[in-house]
């Protein structure tokens, strides 16, 4: 048997001491000048990014749309396989947020798993249970939904009250429904750093489930108020704290990736003074 | 200037006589035998469809995972391409249903209108009006927000009531909101055929918003309760009617693009009885 996605992140959370996530959103436009106009330049800036900072976090997250934009699906290719090569026990969850219904659906798993080898996918929870049935079917793969994103407009639906009278709001009904579709095992959560009480309030209502956080870096999320919010009271752990272009960008020249290492050891440091 | 998507998509339906899109969800495991093992079947099957049935549809609508799953974007492409140089007037849907954040939406709007050249896109509404402000950006392109989707778990979250006690379902804050965004005239929703209940509501709450309507054909909607929930008063029009697997399968041996053609010729007769 195979390690699952959630059996591969508790490990590396306690191998690294970390709960940071390095998120992979390549903008050749931000990459050292060295890489200009190279056609594997994509590739080689993430790997360069992922080699020095993989004894630093839990996981990898790379944005698929910085690939696709780019017709770069074979360096994305590359590059998780890579992940798995060098640094095995680093799980790579492939952040696309799809959503759609279940024949359609049965691709987009496929996309994720079979051919780009990700140990898990963001998915979006619009479209109910059937619409994550093909995705669960990867028994060892794991299926993150959103929840509370960390955007402004963000707050147009997850925020409204649903139901009858209780104040229960959307994310907090997506939260429960991720719970009751949970047999598996193999669900986590998307909520965004901006938010803490109800980061907080996700926390209450899904015990020790896996929750991913970006927001922090870039996005100006704080990173006290997020892990006293996030954190599982039984260990500390529990959070995937991710961060892309604070620590992919924290140096534009030749010394990008030891620039990177050093933001990445700042957060996740930072991060764990208040787990 | 050029044409926008909704003026497009205006001039098929007057042109073709024809509220019919056809999907293209191209699954190589029900191709016919003469196509088994092509290197090229994905883009000589989707090209068959098209050339046989391009003077009976308002629209096309390829849906990007049943690509992405066997690594044929460049077949995606060249089917794009094909459309709009073989068949120009023929607006192209994107059916991938996006959703996420400023940065990355701003990806997945050049995937979908640079790369692949799509004159619309489908997106998911869970995050909110900044997840959709980059594809309005790209003022003639069309942008299509999922809003009540044909398949038994779109009433896990789609249906509940939100806000203050006047009984608004999700997806009619959905359809409101739209109509608020819509300042520029680019969008549409989704609504499935399997709830012209619902349909019409959503009818009422947008005038003469296109809706695009999946789930007649192999999803079983009815093509009578549609038409009459979806129509525009002004001209009976106003819906894209999308069929895949009905027209594409309908037949499974060489006269797979002329059973196609038949298939799609019934729909689209089929439709115009009830306008």
């Amino acid at each position: 048997m195979p390690m699952t996605f959630i059996e591969t992140l508790t490990a590396a959370w306690a191998k690294n001491d970390s709960l940071l996530c390095v998120g992979l959103d390549p903008d050749p436009a931000k990459f050292p000048a060295a890489l200009a106009g190279r056609a594997d330049a994509i590739l080689e800036f993430c790997q360069n990014i992922v080699d020095a900072t993989a004894d630093l976090v839990c996981a990898f997250k790379p944005q698929i749309a910085h690939f696709s934009a780019c017709r770069a699906e074979a360096a994305l290719e590359a590059l998780i396989a890579h992940i798995h090569a060098r640094h095995p026990g680093i799980p790579v969850i492939l952040d696309a947020k799809r959503g759609d219904i279940g024949s359609t659906a049965e691709r987009y798993a496929r996309e994720a798993f079979e051919r780009y080898q990700a140990d898990a996918v963001t998915v979006n929870p619009y479209l109910g249970h059937d619409s994550l049935e093909p995705y669960l079917a990867w028994q060892d793969k794991g299926v993150i939904l959103l929840c509370r994103t960390s955007n402004s407009g963000g707050s147009d639906l997850q925020t409204l009250e649903v139901g009858g009278g209780g104040g229960e709001r959307l994310f907090e009904r997506v939260a429960r429904l991720a719970v009751d579709w949970n047999a598996s095992g193999q669900c986590a959560l998307v909520v965004g750093a901006t938010f803490p009480a109800d980061l907080a309030r996700v926390r209450e209502l899904t015990g020790d489930m896996p929750i991913l956080v970006p927001g922090v870096g870039a996005q100006g999320g704080d990173i006290a108020a997020t892990v006293k919010a996030g954190r599982t009271p039984k260990n500390g752990a529990g959070l995937i704290i991710s961060s892309s272009r604070a620590i992919l960008y924290a140096g534009g020249g030749e010394d990008h990736a030891q620039a990177a290492r050093r933001a990445a050891k700042e957060t996740r440091d930072a991060i764990n003074r208040w787990r």
